[in-house]
């Protein structure tokens, strides 16, 4: 069993590229590796035996919980029957056809047709052709920048990672590529003018959106993608009033509006989508992660019917359209879909998720709002983040040097408990699987505190 | 039964968008939707109990045939264990880090870390950030084109259906993006100069690139990405002398080598890699479809010692690298990747390539190779194409509004055997299960003498 192990870690040192790693301290050792072997509802365990409530759902893709047999048995049933043919000119499967049906059946009255992809990256990819073509077909070719908020997190290919507005996917990457430009986050915590309040900083975004808008040229203007909530970004509800007006600027100038759910659909936030949740009436919904609770990766781009209408337009006009992936709409990925969706029903979990959601957010706004290096703590539904700051009143943040929001993460799993440091800033999120229970919310809360109380004072120990 | 059926019809046609389909006539029930319920071997079987004898293994990518046990038995204990974790940071399972290893073990010597993706589309998106990247640490922030082949097949993205050299996936879409440029098909066939021979064909390939590369300035392009084999752009065996005399070209300019192996890596061609079979020594290897036999969604990126020691110093330098999907090496995917290498190996599926592949293409050029309308028989391994001319002496084509490629492969399919009619040009391609035997090679051979002499014979009833 040791050597076992100790070849596992020595073969993940010599040949595993791990995703946002740092590779040279991976490879020499000096970083641990970790490797799961099982989990159960909210927890996961390691090949060491180490258990640690999963606070942040996989990357909060993990909705229905761990080790649901529900869905490993329809993919081991899938894999068995038939586990792959292509989709390409009309070929289909029973769980592939289901559950386009079982989306469009989800999804907000106007929106009725699915194309599935494997990631939310390359839903979006596909997001973005959709609209190119769209006004291509409308003999509008000059109409195609898509317009992005910085913060927003859209995915890591070349386009999509354009699409994200944050450093670390840009730098040393070239991003982001031309189409795209971002306008202001709707992070009201941060707002440049403190003294605004949310109406008028939601109005303060849609002017600057508008005003962009405007200097491009509207018929310059395909596309304007937001999540309904930030997520990766920060956590951050969008504040009062904003899509409203946000809306009213695209409806004016005619631009699309894609509204990327890879984390908000299928109850995230108490709602099934985030669009009703928040009253956005989108022409394409990005899913992805909650789609299949992670158990085999699938992904979807959810056309409306006005969108629709143009496809079909343009496929009459110059026949069968030039996207498809390999494995679009993979028989085991859409059993996994069929199976988590029919899960997410029959446990409850979007009402789980407004009673236990709101149970967690005031149960840690209530112990750690009053900390003195906490300056906000926000959320909706089941996700939830604390910011942090070097000082209160004037909302100054701490060096990013310093790492407070990931020595606070590292502080949280020497207690078991698994949240993540948001990228940029020392922001602490939380996305737990649908699942939580009250009794969890409370491990996860005491948790949290500890580990604020515990970096908070070598902090001071140091300055 | 009938009801759930037609019910299955008529959510297909309300709700699932279908890639590279016709969306309008399927919509509007014109083209007929394909329910595929089962598989075995190189046999799927249909819900009205049709079997067909898969000659193109869904889209190249069912290698180890259908309805495998091993594969799905691996992929229902990795999700009855652990359906998911995420690779983040360093973190792994049992099954990707061993498919790491697995494939570090087949890969050439000097290819010995594997960044996990989906498929071969988000596996070059990939490749380009991290040609990308590589450059920005070198310090040549300039060198970044990316030149590849007409007639390339790269994936569907923004990015690398950019670098896909078809008109389909470009017509509409407003592709190529400004970094990617287009040289020389390695396309004998169809040379321009029919005077050439194969040696100098590849002489004037090599020129064209050099020339480009000279013109666009050396100290802009990073790299070269092209199929050992042209693979959706005609199914073409580069021609003699090509890869020694391109990688002289690269090599001359410090152009990074990208090569392409989604058809061809794990046997395809009849050795494990494609690279080795050519004599080609990549910087990057992209792999795919043959790493899971499609029975789940896995692609990967191989870097070279040589590129992975620039992405230690860029880490080193600017901290974890910005890159990274949700699901990479997600491990039902893996561990079906794990399960399928094994059977490679234990069926001797690679032997077998060489020995029913050249079985198969000699008894197809046998077979149609003298017939009037086949202008060119092509293959290696396991991939073959016939090739269809209105004039055998002067290699003119038909008019693509025939669709004489795609009748033939009606004409096939009528008969029971499914080869795929490649989309620019009346090429019939072939791309079997590496298990293919014998009778069954004679089985799609004889079904193609038969279509292709029916169509031939209703193109002369009307013209």
């Amino acid at each position: 069993m040791l050597n076992r192990n100790d070849q596992l870690d020595a073969w993940d040192r010599e040949s595993f590229f791990h995703p946002s790693t740092h590779l040279a301290q991976h490879a020499r050792g000096e970083t641990p590796t970790r490797i799961v072997t099982g989990g159960e509802g909210v927890y996961i365990v390691d090949r060491d035996g180490k258990k640690s409530l999963d606070a942040f759902g996989g990357l909060y893709c993990v909705n229905v919980g761990y080790g649901r047999p529900e869905i490993a048995e329809a993919i081991a049933d899938q894999a068995k029957s038939l586990a792959y043919y292509h989709a390409y000119v009309g070929h289909g499967t029973e769980a592939s056809i289901t559950l386009a049906h079982m989306i469009a059946e989800r999804a907000p009255d106007h929106l009725n047709h699915v194309y599935f992809g494997l990631s939310g990256s390359d839903a979006n990819e596909t997001n973005v052709k959709l609209v190119w073509y769209y006004n291509n077909v409308l003999g509008r070719p000059q109409k195609k920048k898509i317009i992005s908020r910085w913060r927003g997190y859209h995915g890591s290919s070349l386009m999509t990672g354009s699409l994200t507005g944050l450093d670390l996917f840009h730098k040393a990457f070239d991003l982001p590529l031309a189409p795209v430009l971002h306008t202001e986050a709707p992070y009201f915590f941060r707002r440049p003018d403190r003294s605004m309040d949310e109406e008028s900083f939601s109005q303060y975004c849609a002017d600057q959106l508008e005003a962009m808008i405007v200097a491009e040229g509207p018929d310059t203007v395909a596309a304007f993608i937001g999540e309904p909530m930030l997520g990766t970004g920060g956590i951050v509800p969008p504040p009062a009033g904003y899509w409203e007006k946000i809306q009213a600027v695209l409806a004016r100038h005619d631009v699309l509006l894609i509204a990327d759910e890879v984390v908000t659909a299928f109850g995230r936030l108490g709602s099934m989508f985030g669009s009703e949740h928040y009253g956005i009436k989108p022409d394409i919904i990005t899913i992805a992660k909650g789609l299949t609770s992670a158990y085999a990766p699938l992904s979807g781009s959810i056309v409306s019917d006005k969108v629709w209408a143009v496809l079909e337009q343009g496929t009459d006009a110059m026949g069968p359209i030039g996207h498809g992936w390999t494995y679009s709409a993979h028989p085991v990925c859409a059993a996994a879909g069929v199976a988590n969706l029919k899960l997410v029903d029959s446990l409850g979990l979007v009402d789980n998720v407004r009673d236990v959601g709101g149970y967690f957010r005031g149960a840690l706004a209530d112990a750690v709002g009053g900390h003195r290096i906490v300056g906000d703590v926000r959320g909706e539904g089941l996700l939830a983040a604390v910011e942090f700051v070097a000082d209160k009143d004037d909302r100054t943040f701490f060096d990013p040097a310093l790492k407070v929001g990931p020595q606070i993460a590292a502080a949280l799993l020497k207690r078991g408990v698994i949240a993540r440091a948001m990228p940029q800033g020392d922001i602490l999120g939380f996305a737990p699987p649908l699942c939580l229970s009250r009794d969890e919310a409370d491990v996860v809360v005491q948790a949290t505190a500890e580990a604020i109380d515990e970096v908070a004072k070598s902090l001071q120990g140091t300055s």
